[in-house]
């Protein structure tokens, strides 16, 4: 790349070095964008997309899902991430395009609740594991009982954001796991997927770290059976090589033996629908007339609504609809503005719903109180989405997870899927954060989370969530979102303040009780030398004022 | 859209539903993430990308810059914006791609200190334009006095990410800008470029708006003359309907006649190569040999170093660098690590300097004091980079726009362009808030930004600005970064606390002479009765303590 410089440019020497740029290009530069900053942040975000997109298959195939994940160290500072499902597994000819081009899925041309949306994530992660180490990105996938299973090895080519298949053969496999009992077979299945990518990694446990990644995953997908293995090099104390230090599988076991229910995709709310995506969305539409591309292809528009809308707009129904012109477009998204529709459809969405909150909070963070709020679905922009939220409330020293003068602990999901990271950029930690939750009983700095031994769980279940940037980590500032999380955590607010108040005035009764019983024995002694009383009587006393004491308290 | 809903699927039925996803699509989906968020920030955003591509595009022209900005309003919450530029203008094919392609352009594949980088903005604003009103760009541009201009209309067709042209004509134009003197004749170009582009939009004043963009860009921009006009709709007392109320071009003048010093480009640093963009590098490599290929290819590597690095690597000099194999290359990888290296050559950057910041600062910002600090060039991942920053101080209450009591006011720039939004995300502003003002006598809440009638001028220039988003509004936190940005400040401290220290001593030494200066006339007074003195001699005395006074403050 010899280049021309110091020169002054002119418009047909400009226009000389003007040239395309591939999206694989654009992100291997900007990898940050995606999640890939540093070696630590690497490993998290490659198994996030990985076990994001093996729950998506299972569930779309109705399969009760179980995930192995294990990061094996090769060398210093690098890992090969292997995950495992037992999903639908892959058409040998979409391997290569879904795992090694940028831009590709079945996810984003649909409004469906589910992990992934956007084509970009796991073939991401492949690409910085071919630009940190070379390698390709392996996988095996089986598809069903009677079909072979295959092996391919695929790099991008990141020029033309192509996939080029390394190695492509048929292979003796299917997907094992471990035993359900310690000293039990495997667990075997005749369909999965298993993807490897070798890359420049760090492993470190804590708050963002593949361990709390997958410990807050299981809790939010309680019909998950999920491992984990770490395999480190150690140095031999002998030899002082480095030496494979074999893991021991950990597993976090099914709550529950049920899918979610199945969300359907919808057809986009005319409300939502901007006048540019209209124009598009005529111009694609396969239906005859407008007023059947009204009908078809949006959601709440019956054919009488169509009708209406067609005749407030003054434009003939049976117009074709790839031929309307630009001005009466103009017409028509104004009488659409102007009708009124019902709001988009809410079985789309599948909440985790209140008990499996509380069952998952249980599971991980023993506490004194809990409850958790589940909202009726709301729109933002067209697209339905609704809000749920939780917390575990310890007493103070209960658990030392949870510091009683700590912010309490907030975990974000989106779709059931984690969020750990750029929680400062989040809609959801601003909305904890402007709550005054000191009206709830609790110590709060200014603008700040509050304090107390308490672990919030934030979700967000939407269509399409609104993420700041591709690597999904943050919600988007919509008032809609905000409004519906304020809401959802001042109902549990309310729950707090009541469980504080009690737990508030039976301290004070119990400070008070230990108070009097300190002197109930000089009561006694007093009694016993006015009215004489044996110490029999005396012990009577003591004992009937006790149970007293015991009463009162009890009344609290 | 026919959606197959609720059923389950399976590998074969989920690989029918796999597409590609086209790069316009995906921003258009998520144009949130290109600054389209909301009508405010579109407006802002647009006006940002045509400034800096005009910029750009004079500096590389060896143009001194002049821009007129116009904003008008067509109806309720519509706007065309258009900028007209003095720049080499565009050539007739490239148009097209120029404005209406996402990831096209001259900027990315080269590491060159530019205000655009990736090749999406201009496009990005086209495509929210077309969203929002289904408007084409419209693109004037003439190449030189002998070529006619054009006239060209484009929209993005967004499914395959390419310019449609909706017109492409031969017209009578030429950049026309308001003239330098009141009534003088408009000046004129015969070469230079305007783009249009109609949206849904709203102009707001105020901290995060277009005229605080352009304000700052003069600052930053001391070679460029810049023109701005808004043309707002009016309710016409009488009739009621909406009248454009035609408004006045408001200018900022050139400080300085020349442009900043030419930059080159440069070749990638061996060190901040990656082993997956070191193979790619051999595999695209024109040289005949691997020697040549490391002498030419990269920066700071001699032809004696290339020697070194393959004799060290124990690879054939001679070989073919496209056929060099996988290993052979991790070998030269960890070699080149290994070999010592010049830093990168660093006159590809040309930083405002600290006489033009304070130059700025003096035009903005009336205030009692100004210092400025230019760092040398540092590296981060092998590319150049280097901090300036500058401070204006005012006393107490004497610039409004500088409050005693508010946070000191922080500008930042990357490449001499402003960033407005997203500053709690940025690496210049955490440097901000993490030095420890006390120390230099101002008062600063914890982690937070210092107190005081203070405006911070921050600048980080480089040959490839890391960016926390494709809209360009946040550096990304590299430790490189961070402490370059941190040492200047903290030099800007020692300085301010110097002044901050006079200031304090010349405030107590006014008090004290001040009470001094009350004594005088009674101390005459007694010389009188004592010395019985003429009311001439207690004047003269009078006088002479005066003096005396005077003398002693000012050698304070």
């Amino acid at each position: 790349m010899a280049q021309k410089t110091g020169t002054k440019e002119t418009a047909e020497s400009m226009a000389r070095q003007q040239r395309d740029i591939s999206v694989s290009e654009f992100f291997l530069k900007n990898r940050h964008l995606l999640g890939f900053d540093s070696p630590r942040k690497a490993i998290m975000t490659t198994v996030k997309e990985a076990v994001d997109n093996a729950l998506d298959a299972c569930e779309e195939a109705g399969q009760l899902p179980e995930i192995a994940v294990e990061l094996r160290q090769v060398a210093n500072g690098r890992f090969v991430v292997s995950v495992q499902d037992n999903g639908p597994g892959i058409v040998r000819t979409q391997i290569p395009k879904v795992f090694a081009k940028l831009l590709y899925g079945s996810k984003f041309h649909r409004l469906r609740m589910s992990r992934g949306q956007q084509g970009i994530g796991i073939s991401a992660a492949g690409m910085y594991g071919q630009l940190t180490t070379g390698a390709a990105t392996v996988i095996l996938s089986k598809t069903k009982k009677s079909t072979p299973a295959h092996r391919q090895e695929v790099q991008i080519d990141t020029r033309a954001n192509k996939p080029a298949v390394l190695r492509n053969e048929q292979v003796d496999w299917r997907p094992e796991f471990p035993p359900e009992q310690e000293d039990g077979d495997p667990v075997c299945y005749s369909h999965g997927t298993q993807v490897a990518i070798e890359m420049a990694a760090q492993y470190v446990r804590g708050r963002l770290s593949v361990d709390e990644y997958l410990k807050q995953c299981a809790v939010a997908n309680p019909h998950l059976r999920l491992h984990f293995k770490v395999t480190l090099l150690k140095k031999d104390k002998a030899t002082g090589a480095l030496q494979p230090e074999e893991g021991t599988w950990q597993t976090y076991d099914r709550a529950v033996k049920t899918l979610p229910p199945p969300v359907e995709a919808i057809q986009p709310h005319p409300h939502g629908v901007e006048l540019g995506l209209l124009m598009q969305m005529l111009k694609d539409s396969r239906a005859r007339t407008l007023k059947g591309a009204l009908h078809e292809d949006f959601s709440r528009v019956s054919v009488r609504v169509a009708q209406d809308i067609c005749d407030r707009a003054e434009l003939n129904p049976k117009a074709n609809p790839t031929r309307v012109a630009h001005r009466e477009i103009e017409a028509l998204y104004t009488a659409i503005q102007d009708t009124k529709l019902m709001r988009p459809p809410l079985d789309c969405l599948a909440p985790i719903g209140e008990d499996q909150i509380l069952a998952g909070l249980k599971k991980e963070f023993p506490a004194d109180f809990y409850t958790a709020v589940t909202r009726s679905p709301e729109v933002y922009r067209g697209n339905p989405f609704l809000v749920e939220v939780g917390v575990a409330c310890a007493k103070p020293g209960e658990n030392p997870d949870l510091g009683a003068e700590d912010s309490v602990r907030v975990m974000r999901f989106a779709n059931r899927a984690p969020l750990l990271y750029m929680s400062g950029a989040c809609a959801m930690t601003d909305a904890m954060q402007a709550v005054n939750w000191k009206t709830y009983g609790l110590a709060q700095p200014r603008g700040s989370l509050p304090i107390g031994p308490m672990a919030f769980f934030l979700h967000i279940a939407s269509v399409w969530v609104p993420f700041t940037s591709e690597s999904k980590e943050a919600i988007a500032h919509y008032p809609e979102i905000l409004k519906e999380m304020t809401f959802a955590l001042q109902e549990l607010g309310r729950r707090l303040v009541v469980y504080l108040g009690r737990r508030k005035r039976a301290a004070e009764a119990n400070r008070k009780r230990h108070y009097m019983e300190m002197y109930i024995p000089h009561l006694a002694l007093g009694l016993q030398d006015i009215l004489a009383l044996s110490d029999k009587q005396k012990k009577i006393v003591e004992t009937d004022l006790s149970q007293m004491l015991e009463r009162t308290h009890l009344d609290v």
